[in-house]
């Protein structure tokens, strides 16, 4: 297999939901007028507290001057991409799982994970790099995309391992089950002008789209994510959201679009937590469940098939066993696992 | 003829363009997502040096709080909207000027002009309205909408033509004539999702539709307007913008919809000056040509069908010879007409 390091350098960032405001003009030309940005790396996604945004250089520069004094956070790493390959394919999620995510979560390493309907990216922190390289070297050759050439890593592999034992899991989060349902779908990038007005309401006005409050829909989970990465879309959102569309516009041709939530966390599981991506992912992987994962700055978010609920839900709840402690407990991130 | 002084309470902003960004989200909002906006007066104007944005007061609250940080210049008034008709239908700009614009400009009364498809509207300071009322009495009928009747305002006219004697028309501004064409056309409002990827891009990303730079361009104006009032849309753009909307979305069915554009100053023309729009309205009216006329902050525009456009020539020569100053000197404004 193939890990490539891509050219991206990205940054990641946060706003809540009420200083959204004076972004909207920035994200809305970087997510549906691509044409006119440099941007190659773009991802939005909303949930009901806040708006976490992931952007590449490019993007960077068409946001605000005074972002950070309008509310945004902005992250204080720049982040590499990881994609992992096997002959000319994406390897899939539950491969990215046993070989870059477990392993990167058993050396203490921080990650940001981002599925697309064509591949799964892991983020990791660019001044983690040698260490990443050194702990994904066995299970890959390694690549650094430079200027569209995949250039081999050679890899001091005499330091593999050296760090192993400083390896912590984070602390095991309580799972949420939102009981909305979302669809998962790839868009090609010349859709966008026929549903820009239906993706400007459902990605940057979410007020204009919340449902009237209901016990039934306190349950559910306001979440969209959008992606636009190298001319390729990705679209997450809820199922009750297609009928701001126009008919046909959107591909729902078969339950197996259909995905449930997991969410890991209800507040935020940190940055320097490492072992949150795996917590999950590593029990589906297990079983062959596939996952459709997001990081955001304040919770981690994995979508399942809902063909596959029940078997996850038996799969999850083993693990919740395990980590004895009760359901509604919020327990604090452990900052001593932090990767300095 | 009746004169009806409207419900709206309006703001006049400005910001320049390279201030925009922050205000995009807000303005995206109101232009273009109005059924999910309480707003009912909508209009914003750009030029290659300033967007200028009049705004109800739903419209102002959907502003971001900081605006004025953010580098938004609000006029300090209110301004109330005036609306003449005859009989049910819409009075005409050449009525509007004889009986609203000249009697004001001779009063010393400081307007703001604001032509759509379907109406000319006439903006006053809302401190003006009793002596704006006293002096349009003699012509109209004047009716105040309350709460959507229509109520007869009584006119002390024991007072009329007290202030006559300090009137004082403005210093004649240099006129300026750009050679491109524009279309100025109506669009229904379940038009918009339709084509608002175009709108955002000429409406709110400009510098996605600038032209490169040519020896012919420098004598072209950027120019365009659009508003929204009471679920009726207006659009004024250069005829070049056209091969940005999708095929039969605008509509352009003969010469009739092709006008040409007088500018009046090429800096602020001030808001304390009166008699601006008459300098412009005046002559053309006296010949019965039909104009359709937007203030900007900065500068005004008069809208005139390529038709008459010969004829525009000839009669503004006239008042050219008449200020008898050189057509390149900018004069400027004298501030001792203005009205405290």
């Amino acid at each position: 297999m193939e890990l490539h390091i891509l050219e991206h350098r990205l940054r990641v960032a946060t706003v809540k939901r009420s200083d959204l405001l004076p972004f909207i003009g920035s994200l809305i030309k970087l997510a549906l007028l691509h044409e006119t940005s440099k941007s190659k790396f773009f991802s939005f996604t909303h949930t009901s507290r806040d708006f976490t945004i992931i952007l590449d250089e490019e993007g960077f520069k068409a946001l605000p001057d005074q972002a950070e004094k309008m509310g945004m956070v902005i992250q204080s790493s720049a982040w590499l991409v990881l994609e992992a390959t096997a002959g000319n394919d994406d390897a899939g999620m539950t491969t990215v799982t046993r070989n870059i995510i477990v392993p990167l979560a058993d050396r203490g390493l921080s990650i940001f994970c981002l599925s697309t309907c064509q591949t799964d990216y892991v983020l990791v922190r660019e001044e983690d790099l040698p260490s990443v390289t050194q702990c994904l070297a066995p299970q890959f050759c390694v690549f650094r995309e430079i200027e569209g050439n995949s250039e081999p890593v050679t890899i001091d592999r005499s330091q593999n391992g050296v760090h192993e034992a400083e390896a912590k899991r984070a602390i095991m989060y309580p799972l949420h089950f939102p009981t909305n349902n979302f669809l998962v779908t790839s868009l090609q990038p010349d859709m966008i002008p026929k549903i820009t007005s239906s993706l400007l309401q459902v990605l940057f006005y979410p007020e204009t789209c919340d449902p009237i409050e209901t016990e039934t829909s306190s349950q559910k989970e306001q979440f969209v994510s959008y992606s636009l990465i190298d001319d390729r879309i990705s679209l997450v959102l809820d199922v009750d959201l297609l009928d701001r569309f126009p008919d046909n516009c959107i591909c729902v041709d078969s339950a197996k679009e259909r995905w449930r939530m997991v969410n890991t966390g209800v507040q935020n599981t940190g940055f320097e937590e490492c072992g949150i991506v795996a917590q999950i992912a590593e029990p589906l992987a297990s079983e062959n469940i596939p996952i459709f994962y997001l990081s955001t700055f304040l919770t981690d978010h994995t979508l399942v098939p809902e063909t596959e609920w029940n078997r996850t839900l038996t799969v999850l709840s083993h693990r919740e066993e395990c980590q004895d402690q009760d359901d509604g407990v919020i327990v604090e991130p452990n900052i001593s696992t932090s990767v300095s």
